[in-house]
């Protein structure tokens, strides 16, 4: 292990951390809010530390896989404890753990929050809370890459442990171009929606906030009901841009190259038709419960697009549906966005993964003697990332297993449970029962809270990082 | 595929479910009951169709692993389809769905029931219902092989399977000898437990019944309240003998050849941990709901025994237990028995190898030049089985995700969907909320009835062979 570089590079996060914090001050400072001093003295905290871990350069930059996981581990959970401040601070939030299980809450995406009332909070924590989707969704390290380079030629081990999906593919044969190219695609997805939302009647704030929250797929409102009482032109802007932020950003790079047969591939085709699915029978289902067709249909999109999307905003209580509405939003819990969104979930491309090797498992059943490999869009699916895929699985089922019942202990009921902790490992926010979408997340115990962060924590760095940073084997010499 | 003789193979099921048949026709004379007209229709039945496809024994006996899966799979719905007869023409289950339901849930050893009065039902349908779960427990396929050599050396295939675990070794070289030693064990392990339910008080009629239903992990009782209302003597004594179930066979041949270490092996003793912890963690939490501590300790203990093993009897209601008693009542749904015994469930040698494999994955990121190997009482665990408890796991996971989201469509709620699919796949019985050890399944639709036969069939051959019989590939010439 590279502990110096480790040390380095936490300090990059930190100082990133500050100018990240500068938006929220800002915010404070426009608003001439009291806030404006827990921001100030939250980025000299970060300032000073940060400083002070990246000042030797480490001689040897080598990084290894194992170091790349550990960094990515190490950097969310110190971008998380420091991100709280301004949270504590201010006394926004009273208690620490609560604070912090926000912060989690905002840079993983996924909005769950301990607030009970958000709309007396200032301007500058609620843009804080925002944008810290917004940092989170496309991932802070490949962020600081796009500006420093933080370790040579190693930058790749970086990028695939904070990168979403199973196999992780560099647009360009630079890591650093990489990261910029995503981080401008991301950029201008922003910025559309920003104009967008403008266009369609929200204020400056309010479109400001609201896009962070789409394009990070997080899901934080600045209203105590989310999206509900916005008009339906907002809503139906917004659920485009949910299901837009799910899809790998790559299918944008290709657009913009005009290669649209590789932009609509396997896994777009398959998550729209998911959509398209799981919006027809929750209309079909739900269409009583509204005046119109086009109601049920609206919020059924918007339902949909929100949970596939792992956002989390809510036009309506879903939780008061029909139990088939609801078992399919489970479903779409687990399911998620495509890989290399900024949605969360298991990834669409480890569904088709998963799927198709259950057809080939039965294959070589029936004929043991033929070596077949799956493929997808024609290209062959390399053994090593199915392998992947089986131990992310593995690992993903051991955690939710492990966290459902360790939350347990709490004595809630097992719908509440089992949806705190899907909502909480896909990054979605809202789940069903007490944690459904007008609840929110205060009243668990401080060790289910933090159960609930490691899950947010290791569902948006994908299981391995997670474990691998609280694995014996790391560590030992 | 060797259709002749999948043919006769077929043929010979129905021979012995003839002749299985005379236990409760024997019943049936012997307490004159007018039932004895419907075994003796179904027995001339399966007697004349299994005669009809015995008759010309094929010239080419060869099998291949695929006709192993198909021939498992065939049977065992051949078996139901005919079991279900003295049921529906008796009139003691006047639909035939329902008929079938009950008969598979009887030989998939699931004891999971339509009916919802079964105390005024004739002694012969009774025996029959419990006898069913004596034959599936330690596999029909594998009874008719101790006395048919039914494909010459090719039985392994046939027993692989139907044998429950995710690997399947004979205790002596020739299959049919291994077949002959593990029924022997499986009769005088009932038989035991026959003279142990005598002496604690129980009827003879009582104790057969009871024997049959714990031998084979199933659950059907002959009494509404289930178990509830026998002593504690006999609740104690169906809880040991629900646990010596539990355990692989192979370990009491172990013991009869003096190796006690061999026969504690991994698996046997994370199995008694995971059932002490079990008992202690529910007594812990229910024991204000019981006048004593004993008595506490006593139902926690028979329940843990009854899901684990999945047999599925109660003594108490405990769907009304505290939440988390009831999570730990669904995982244990899920892990099941050892391999190699009559119970259900994924079994603990699987969940001891996906942990050991998620350890291995970790490793392997975080040293990805070092191969490592998974073993279990220091052997290597062959990756062929890694892989095959890799493709069970996705099969199964992909059977109940489908399951629970075609059952929703009856609009019932999340928990009685959830744990009616977990108690049909895992072969348990009862489940929680409406699918309660009080409850019963006949409200579910008919679609639903037949999902859920699928599963208790899936579940009961473990996945791969009604998959592989329902499969495009097996069928293509």
């Amino acid at each position: 292990m590279n502990y110096k570089m480790i040390k380095n590079i936490l300090g990059w996060i930190l100082i990133f951390e500050a100018i990240f914090m500068a938006v929220p001050l800002i915010t404070a400072i426009i608003y001439s809010e009291s806030a404006v001093i827990s921001f100030i003295v939250s980025i000299l905290i970060c300032a000073a530390v940060g400083g002070l871990l990246i000042m030797n350069r480490p001689a040897d930059t080598t990084l290894y896989s194992r170091d790349g996981y550990v960094i990515a581990a190490a950097s969310w959970i110190a971008l998380s404890i420091f991100g709280a401040f301004p949270f504590y601070i201010s006394g926004a939030i009273p208690s620490y753990i609560d604070a912090l299980f926000e912060t989690v809450s905002g840079f993983t995406t996924t909005g769950a929050s301990i607030l009970t009332e958000i709309e007396s909070l200032p301007k500058s924590i609620l843009i804080w809370r925002s944008f810290t989707h917004w940092v989170g969704g496309m991932g802070v390290l490949v962020f600081i890459m796009a500006f420093v380079s933080l370790s040579g030629g190693q930058n790749m081990h970086i990028m695939k442990a904070e990168s979403p999906g199973p196999s992780v593919s560099k647009l360009v044969p630079r890591v650093k171009n990489t990261a910029t190219i995503l981080y401008s695609l991301y950029f201008i997805l922003t910025l559309t929606e920003f104009f967008v939302l403008l266009f369609a009647g929200m204020s400056v704030f309010e479109a400001l906030n609201a896009s962070f929250a789409t394009a990070g797929t997080g899901g934080f409102g600045i209203k105590n009901d989310s999206i509900n009482s916005y008009s339906s032109a907002i809503q139906i802007a917004i659920t485009i841009f949910m299901l837009l932020f799910s899809i790998n950003f790559n299918s944008y790079y290709l657009l913009l190259h005009r290669k649209p047969k590789e932009a609509f591939n396997t896994e777009v085709r398959v998550f729209a038709a998911i959509v398209i699915s799981a919006i027809a029978i929750i209309s079909l289902n739900v269409y009583h419960l509204f005046p119109s067709v086009q109601d049920a249909v609206k919020h059924s999109a918007f339902t949909v697009a929100s949970i596939i999307s792992t956002t989390g905003f809510a036009t309506v209580d879903f939780n008061l549906w029909p139990e088939l509405s609801r078992t399919i939003l489970v479903l779409l819990m687990f399911i998620g966005a495509c890989a290399g969104s900024t949605g969360g979930g298991m990834k669409v491309s480890r569904i088709i993964i998963l799927v198709k090797s259950m057809k080939n498992s039965l294959n070589s059943l029936i004929h043991p003697k033929r070596v077949q490999k799956i493929s997808i869009d024609s290209h062959p699916v390399d053994s090593e990332v199915v392998q992947n895929v089986y131990a992310f699985t593995v690992c993903y089922i051991i955690i939710f297993v492990v966290s459902f019942v360790v939350i347990a202990f709490d004595n809630h009921d097992l719908i509440t449970n089992f949806t705190a902790v899907a909502s909480t490992m896909n990054n979605i926010g809202p789940g069903l029962e007490l944690v459904g979408p007008t609840q929110n997340f205060a009243f668990f115990s401080i060790p289910s809270k933090l159960v609930l962060i490691f899950d947010m924590l290791a569902g948006r760095l994908e299981v391995f990082p997670m474990l691998i940073l609280f694995s014996r084997a790391v560590w030992k010499k």
